[in-house]
């Protein structure tokens, strides 16, 4: 009964720890590109600029990952992130959308190694229609329902207009599709046990704005 | 010395009212555009999937925007709105990166709506030389430094691979750009006055699988 410890010691985790594990995944992942085998939280806290002692406090909730006087084994503490986050397994997704932010998503092949396997591409455009991105086909929506009905798909990215996001996200969704990265400018309205995590670019883009005036005005 | 009130009372707002901002601002653009005149805060409650009592504490932050039973005057509430998000002010852009990322959100026109005016993209593949994207050329990487010199940019978006994204950053600070948008899967160490809005889409992808595993503990 090890996992149902685990998921009990995990659910009390709060959401803004969760929210920095990425952030930690990443830099001991370039840190064991480069080669480093351990570092101290001061070292991570430096290159990070998050406090050691937020830092400590924050991995201590995973237990002992660190060592007094040792520092944390970066390898190690790579892996455990790597399993809290759930990259320890494949995840086969598809974009809906091949315009340019859809092929963008497509070519980073980084997200391969952390397990997110691309396996197709669909889109409305008929010009589209065969083309393959690095070696992924594109297909055509009206492919789609039998498509998912005939592969194990998990996640689907959404890059399309907000238009269409939700009639396609109910296809999706009726088709066991349980988990939606959308990119669409809208909120998606789905049943509650589906997961959506939205990335909304113009969002993002008006708090840059908001940022900057409110730096205009402290200037002023 | 309406303005240095009007300063005083911002500063004041949390940063959780502020992040809420870009989502009011959204729902109400498209309150508008459906030809909407007015809303009661129940209403936008339903729609937005935020309580009501909510609503009304995040826009009372901001004055009396809402009537006792006649609710919020859309169009109003917007332009409020947009005013503290610094949407009234034109703001001029550039993207660093002409790949698909770039070339993305180059294609969102309805940036320019909100005050974002992309001038000018760059990038250093030769083939990309003399395109134009909505008739926005782009430029050759090597024309930054005087581009810059010779222009009003305020904003620069950075659509680069991490190995580029600090050394051009510097660039771009050193010749006068006050805010990076950074799609660079990297966070940048920059003077403390740039300001710095990241969008990490590994990060995203990642919190998308963590709900999924933590979903997938509580079914079995």
């Amino acid at each position: 009964m090890m996992w149902r410890a685990m998921e009990v010691e995990q659910r009390k985790i709060s959401r803004a720890v969760i929210s920095r594990l990425p952030r930690y995944y990443r830099y001991l992942g370039d840190l064991l590109e480069a080669g480093v085998e351990r570092i101290s939280s001061n070292d991570l806290s430096k290159k990070m600029q998050v406090t050691a002692s937020q830092i400590r406090q924050d991995l201590n909730n995973f237990g002992g990952f660190g060592q007094q006087g040792y520092g944390y084994n970066v390898k190690y503490l790579y892996t455990e992130i790597g399993k809290i986050l759930g990259l320890d397994k494949d995840h086969n997704f598809i974009i809906i959308g091949a315009g340019n932010l859809g092929q963008a998503l497509a070519n980073y092949a980084s997200f391969e190694r952390n397990g997110f396997i691309l396996k197709s591409l669909f889109d409305v455009n008929p010009r589209l229609e065969g083309v393959t991105i690095r070696g992924i086909p594109v297909r055509m929506l009206d492919e789609l329902e039998g498509y998912l009905q005939e592969n194990d798909i998990e996640i689907a990215a959404l890059t399309l207009p907000k238009s269409k996001a939700e009639e396609v996200a109910d296809v999706l969704v009726a088709n066991g599709i349980k988990a939606i990265w959308n990119f669409a400018h809208t909120d998606l309205t789905l049943p509650k046990d589906v997961i959506v995590e939205s990335v909304h670019l113009a969002d993002s883009l008006m708090k840059l704005s908001y940022n900057i005036s409110q730096h205009n005005e402290i200037q002023k």
